[in-house]
């Protein structure tokens, strides 16, 4: 059988630059759920804006017979597109990882290109075996998840003032300034109880903390937003309110960080970031303990 | 200045085998959240089931003041334990690679073992450009996580029977069989609409579906659990209950299944898998599009 993808690659500069955009097909595949090298080969493709990335990811992929089946569709993928298509893997098995290297397609097998180091480093051979990651198995770490889920999910939007001592933070913010997706994301990423309030009209006005809050003030931490960007997310859900306003947005915004400067609540602007660098930053802005690695 | 790192690595089998277990502290340092290059580093590290591992993560280390520090973070470390630490880093801008390399560990940088091999395969150099991943900036896919995660948040546990229609999947199983924490990844994730049913005694005694479900069937999937597993979960939080009892959990477990099989409702095992694994299953195998990549 060929294994082009073995071949010694061209350098790019002896390849004439295409001057239509070029189109390939991606395949991730993983013996486990295919997230990680998902995530690893999706951040190295944005560093290629003009190529499109058509992307399929195949999980679970633990015999030679299921690598077999995903090579044919990777080797048709092939012959359609007239492009090689990438191949981001992540195997721990050698005889799967081996049948997967023969894809016609450039193979970037991530365990085989750091295992060796790291045994080298380390002066032990790994264990070669499809592993546990993401937590998995791990009741403890299990239990952590879920019950800083059910924390977070009980204390979404202020709905009580119970409990709040169990609180690892306590995001506050205006309605819709992203403090429900963030602490989702913390319970279910770290193991973090993360509870949230808005701030409302009434805090606003008063220019203060919603008074349950005050005797945990040092575990409060704010959200903020652009103004416009706040305006387009609440009109999606309430078009023509004078709750997704513009101006209404702009005196929201302004005086929520009023209010915080003034009480001294640290606060992030949301507006270009993602749900996950936000908890990112508050996990490590706030030296919080992760539960969960 | 030494760079230890870049020295060649000695093979393991002229290593002598340690007879103590190994420490080595782990640093995790990425220009962006360093969520991906953790989930690689420690899916890698479950490979080494004798060495122990003390992890540190050093997120948004985007400048070359900033790669200063943590190296002196790193070398402090080797000093203290005695041996090179790990670092996995994931750093596009080369004057800061260039930086941690200097570090006194072994650098493991994701971005430079990939970069080089794809700009190969695809003929352009790439931006070299901090990029946005997990959907940052991208309005579109950020819409379409906070949608997914307000319409599960609104549909969990059964709450309510309205806009059923539009959710992509109806998880069905006894409470605590694993629905909530896999509805919340699955929208979080894959911007996939996941509501959830518990079923609960009556319908396990009628032995059918809670009713409002039946026009949606053909989308409603189901989660089952080891009973002694499900004893376990309940028992933390509700202890001496009938609810929580040994006895009770297998009744309902295997009244569930029951139900599940007689109704041709197709359902996955949750007891030794990972919220990411039970959601990534059930993404492939209900053939869901996910909104989000």
């Amino acid at each position: 059988m060929l294994r082009r993808n073995t071949a010694p690659a061209v350098a790019p500069d002896s390849l004439p630059r295409p001057t239509m955009p070029q189109r390939r097909r991606v395949f991730f595949i993983s013996d486990r759920t295919g997230l990680t090298v998902e995530a690893l080969g999706s951040s190295l493709l944005t560093q290629f804006a003009d190529v499109e990335f058509v992307r399929t990811t195949r999980p679970f992929i633990d015999t030679v017979e299921k690598a077999r089946e995903v090579i044919a569709e990777v080797n048709e993928s092939n012959h359609e597109l007239g492009t090689r298509p990438l191949v981001f893997s992540s195997i721990v098995d050698d005889a799967v990882r081996e049948e997967i290297r023969k894809a016609d397609g450039q193979v970037l097998d991530v365990f085989e290109r750091f295992i060796v180091p790291l045994e080298a480093e380390l002066g032990v051979k790994s264990t070669h075996a499809v592993g546990k990651s993401h937590s998995a198995g791990n009741a403890k770490d299990y239990n952590h998840r879920i019950e800083a889920i059910n924390y977070t999910l009980s204390h979404d939007d202020g709905v009580t003032h119970r409990q709040l001592d169990e609180a690892d933070i306590i995001l506050v913010g205006v309605s819709r300034s992203g403090k429900t997706p963030t602490c989702l994301y913390m319970a279910m990423q770290f193991g973090i109880k993360a509870a949230n309030y808005p701030l409302i009209p009434e805090d606003l006005e008063a220019n203060r903390l919603p008074p349950s809050l005050l005797p945990h003030k040092h575990k409060v931490w704010g959200l903020s937003i652009a103004p416009d960007r706040l305006h387009q997310i609440r009109k999606e859900r309430r078009p023509d309110s004078k709750y997704a306003a513009l101006e209404n947005c702009r005196y929201e915004v302004s005086a929520a960080e009023k209010l915080m400067r003034q009480t001294d609540i640290p606060f992030l602007d949301s507006t270009t970031k993602s749900i996950e660098e936000i908890a990112t930053h508050m996990l490590h802005e706030a030296h919080l303990v992760r539960r969960v690695y």
